[in-house]
């Protein structure tokens, strides 16, 4: 098998053009962002002398060791327990991508299908990659996201410290995330805490949709980490046309917002914060 | 159907005991911690006069508007578009806890099972809790991790600045999670950083099982975030006796952490931490 130490991250951080507010300055220039891609593992053995394949998993990684990712996987979960449960781990030929990724169990290792199956970011032909998960995700989310008016600069720094102040779990246990629905004045409609960021965000996503008010034009949605596909793509199921984020925003992330319209914000702190799409939302 | 917004918080902090060391001092004090317990979703519609069900997720999340949790994650995933497509949420008839959320599509609303499926941690009766999910990664990890020396606290505070020196890329981009694989003297053996904590932590425990180095004896994670069930249940799985985060962790990893025999260090930053289980094994 290839020795998965030998591996180059060389994947693991990808260019975008960044628009940076700060004090009364905006700065544009070329910026790094953390690489984020789907994988698709898959497991194999072999039965009655043919190939059988099932898929497992799909997850958001950052590309590079991807068979010690998908070892590790395995090992958790209680499919492999040592090195010799693994006959070999290899990308799946025929892929455009090395974003799927084949183990082979060895001889007499169980596997239990009815365990795991086939996720919604799963294609059925050899080879996920970003495209196909913004795809998929445009099919979800036809309507561009509307905001009639343009969003304050001075006022999003703020935003931060009136989500902390609302935030009660947080400040007595350090281990919550949180995300809060502002209106476009600055104005926290609703607050939601969570030790996932994604279900912070689908609890706030939710009140919306029992609400009956789809689609969330004219909010802005501040999350308290960083900002991944996944959060963009919830962002814009609910129609909400803007997303900040305290941390960081992944490449898939910005590609995601680009593509359907949604204005990104990251690093939003500390008086400062970079506008990775949809600049045209910000006055 | 239920108003959620009504719904309290209430479950949200749980209690925990922990062992705070600063400078040369140890207090034990209680403590609270983030609720984490796992909440399973159904679907159910009526289908020639009978009603139909089928699992569609678990996800680990914090105890409270479970059902605007649940509304949101279907809106993501595209079940449903808005609030005439939902004709009623509510949590399982006849569970000791309220951990099983149902969600009955409206009439006509389509639903594809082939998309969803049960999850590892799904359990078949009706009432998955923290304790099912313990079970199950007891049955996963039967052997107590073992360290044949103590840990030196003074080791401890020096672990998160070499962690961090040793990061190339969040450096870089600041959106990157770290897991770094220590020995008992400090020095690091592995590096690996991912956009999904979760990830990073596969790729430390993939290395160590194609190496055939498992069980990890004698070594120590440390996690550039917060500590999850999910972390401790990997660490466990690839026999590392000790996980050290500079977040906080939440109440089912303190938990699973104190019942399978794994030392647990949250809050690891500025000269201090806090240990929430298998204080033993600190010198």
């Amino acid at each position: 098998m290839s020795d998965a130490a030998t591996q180059s991250p060389a994947g693991a951080v990808v260019r975008a053009t960044v628009a940076a507010y700060e004090g009364g300055r905006i700065e544009r220039r070329p910026d790094l962002v953390a690489a984020e891609e789907p994988l698709e593992m898959r497991v194999s053995w072999e039965e009655g002398g043919r190939r059988v394949r099932h898929g497992v998993a799909v997850t958001m990684r950052t590309p590079g060791h991807d068979f010690e990712l998908a070892a590790g996987f395995f090992l958790s979960e209680g499919i492999a327990a040592g090195r010799d449960a693994i006959w070999s781990i290899a990308y799946c030929q025929g892929a455009d991508e090395r974003n799927v990724v084949e183990v082979r169990l060895g001889p007499g290792v169980p596997f239990d299908p009815g365990r795991f199956s086939r996720n919604v970011y799963t294609s059925s032909s050899c080879g996920v990659c970003g495209k196909t998960s913004i795809d998929l995700v445009r099919g979800l989310c036809p309507a561009r996201p509307v905001a009639r008016e343009r969003i304050a600069r001075e006022l999003l720094s703020e935003l931060p410290a009136a989500l902390r102040r609302a935030q009660p779990v947080f400040s007595r246990t350090g281990g919550l995330h949180a995300a809060g629905l502002f209106d476009l004045s600055g104005r926290l409609l609703l607050l939601r805490e969570d030790v996932g960021r994604h279900n912070a965000v689908d609890k706030v996503a939710g009140r919306l949709l029992l609400d009956g008010a789809l689609p969330a034009s004219d909010r802005l949605l501040l999350v308290s980490g960083r900002a991944s596909f996944e959060l963009v793509q919830k962002a814009l199921a609910a129609g909400i046309p803007a997303l900040a984020a305290v941390g960081a925003p992944s490449s898939l992330a910005v590609e995601l917002a680009n593509d359907l319209g949604l204005t990104l914000i990251g690093f939003l702190r500390d008086q400062r914060f970079n506008v990775y799409a949809g600049e045209d939302r910000i006055a």
